[in-house]
């Protein structure tokens, strides 16, 4: 028998059990032994649940009990999640986890945490739910060079995104319909304003590129000014408003950021609707693949964490390739989403002329080029090329810039 | 250092020494180790290749060689590959294979061959080329149950129908086009007759439940008969015409198979084009899943090829779980697909009144409904609910009956 514990039983640790109910079989085929839940810490307790004699508040009965061999942390946010995982770890436990931010934020720490003590840190579901891009980077392409990834990583916001298509209503409307569903919390800043997206485009380039980029490199470009036109205007120049999360890199540097964007209709992303997630990789030698499914849901996230478990348990993960985080340096070549130069859409109160000017105005260094294409007399619309940001920042009278991506 | 060798020099052969000298220093990252091909055994000699002076002959030359650890097989075909793998293995070498005719039709005893010398045999690019759906089903999903998978895996008969699609051509046609273009062969059938589709949902099948089908319970339906009007009538009715293979179960037995089909255009396979293959796998805990990317080509494949050989040379496959084929017998509930009830799409040289007669005169069990799909008065269109297509084919003066999938 295999002793486990798990810290934070919400909606995926909850998930977890039920996984380990259904699949009992099979995960013990996997690993050649059977499974039990020995402790649940959290600060609530279960007194109807069956694992309701299991809850513990303290974390030192799980790290001092030497019969359990591995813990699940599903608690999210970085504090005491991240200190938990390393006392976890310095007690010679696996540390498996779908929790983004400790990853994003500590990652580097975590892995080399885990090298010291002998154990894995495992991260599957946390980037893409229960569709299993991590293992995939991390074994079948850690032998690639991968030179691009786009990725559509956050259910909330596609869901908002998709009804504001489908049905031609506006962001505060649809947002305050998703709240009221559950697809969007409470407080949905960690979802709308791209925070979370930008956390798991970290861990991809993390995993792309060995480098775990800080916080103020990684630009997180929010939806709450994403207008039912923007989305009509994308339509009919052949693209899908999305908030896209990507990671390229070039001769010139890398750049990583999470921000609404026009994707081409030719791209596979362009078509993940609703709450599903997709994932595009290009690399050297394989070219393109796409991973698509539940980005999120009690389910499909517990289902990778499980998938985590065996592979620790089973010995797998010991032997697979470990990757290694460091913190990126001035050396890396990094560029900030800013300042690099795209394309973007935008729509202008005054005329072609007028943002000519303004343009000129604000940003004596622009070379690039202004496309028209309003599609009635009324509203003046363009696409800007070979433009950045930080520049587009400095006109006023414009409607949000939006990224047409490459 | 290393050593290897490769069978078969051809394609995916010469892509392996491409992706090995593209891809080096992250190879030996992943093994720890550098790697080097010592031989290349082929009929031919390549006097112009950097790899000219390690071409053999002969077998014997890389199973009597001690050192060379791993055996790339990209022979294709049955025989002699399956002996040469045997050999290699009993030599204890691990075998990283493309060949999905070998996988399909001995997989089984492949693997028992592997397990008793302690080796890996492994076939990630037996299915979607460099798409690494195997390994994901064999680690990621091996704690889960899998009741179906619907993939788009050949990508010859892909690019002919999407080009029927769109340019309104007939299948000799762009056949014939295909075939001078180099993505169709002088002889097409594996592909047209979805030969090929067949071995690949056997392997996919073997991954999801361990029985390795035999050749006569797995139905191959081909796309010579497909013409304009089906692909355009798809259309009408909210559908794409795809080659698919699948796999399903549920409480009345298993069925897998490879047709012609009409997809929907919810699914997230309709939109697969071209040469690009896709495949899509539901399970209990994950929910749907979509593996989408390049399902053929030399550096794709051979990617595939070398990512198992980073996992053999390793370690990780060994600590992997590896999965364990048996023939399936009678006592495992697999149904024929020309046995199974499903809806299908055929135009019919007569009046409706007239099918009704003729499948009442053919079919005495028919129990199903016929419902008129027509769009102009000439063409009698319909939709055919709950029949078989064993009934089906009792039915002269019909179109390909073409499946509808649910």
């Amino acid at each position: 028998m295999k002793y486990i514990a798990i810290i934070g039983y919400g909606v995926v640790g909850s998930g977890i059990t039920a996984v380990l109910e259904a699949n009992r079989s099979k995960i013990s085929r996997v690993i050649g032994d059977d499974i039990e839940v020995r402790y649940i810490l959290d600060l609530r307790e279960f007194p109807g649940s069956p694992y309701g004699d299991r809850v513990v508040h303290d974390i030192s009965v799980i790290t001092g009990d030497p019969e359990v061999e591995l813990v699940c942390e599903t608690m999210g946010g970085s504090h005491p999640a991240y200190e938990f995982s390393v006392a976890c770890m310095k007690a010679k436990k696996c540390v498996v986890t779908s929790n983004k931010e400790v990853v994003a934020n500590y990652g580097d720490m975590l892995l080399e945490c885990a090298a010291e003590n002998g154990v894995s840190y495992l991260f599957e579901a946390s980037v893409g739910g229960g569709i299993p891009v991590i293992r995939s980077l991390n074994t079948s392409m850690s032998q690639d060079n991968i030179s691009r990834i786009t990725g559509i990583v956050n259910g909330t916001t596609n869901y908002i995104l998709t009804a504001m298509k489908n049905e031609g209503r506006d962001f505060a409307d649809v947002l305050s319909e998703a709240q009221r569903l559950g697809y969007a919390e409470r407080d949905p800043s960690a979802d709308i304003d791209a925070i979370d997206a930008k956390r798991k485009i970290i861990i991809l380039t993390a995993l792309a590129t060995g480098l775990l980029l800080p916080d103020d490199k990684v630009y997180a470009g929010s939806i709450r000014k994403v207008e039912v036109e923007d989305i009509r205007a994308a339509d009919r120049l052949g693209y899908s408003l999305k908030l896209v999360a990507s990671f390229c890199r070039d001769g010139n540097g890398m750049v990583s950021f999470a921000a609404p964007a026009f994707v081409p209709m030719t791209s596979p992303i362009s078509s993940v609707d609703g709450v599903y997630n997709g994932i595009w990789v290009r690399s050297d030698t394989t070219g393109d693949v796409m991973y698509y499914g539940m980005g999120a849901g009690s389910l499909p996230t517990a289902g990778a964490v499980m998938a985590d478990v065996c592979a620790a348990l089973s010995g797998a993960a010991a032997a697979e390739y470990v990757p290694v985080f460091r913190k990126s340096s001035e050396a890396d070549g990094i560029i900030h989403f800013r300042d690099t130069e795209n394309s973007f859409y935008l729509r202008y109160d005054g005329t072609i002329g007028e943002l000519e000017e303004a343009l000129k105005a604000a940003c004596p260094g622009f070379r690039g080029t202004v496309r028209d294409v309003s599609c009635n007399g009324s509203v003046t619309e363009v696409i800007i090329e070979k433009i950045t940001l930080s520049e587009l920042e400095k006109v006023t009278r414009s409607s949000l810039p939006i990224l047409i991506l490459q």
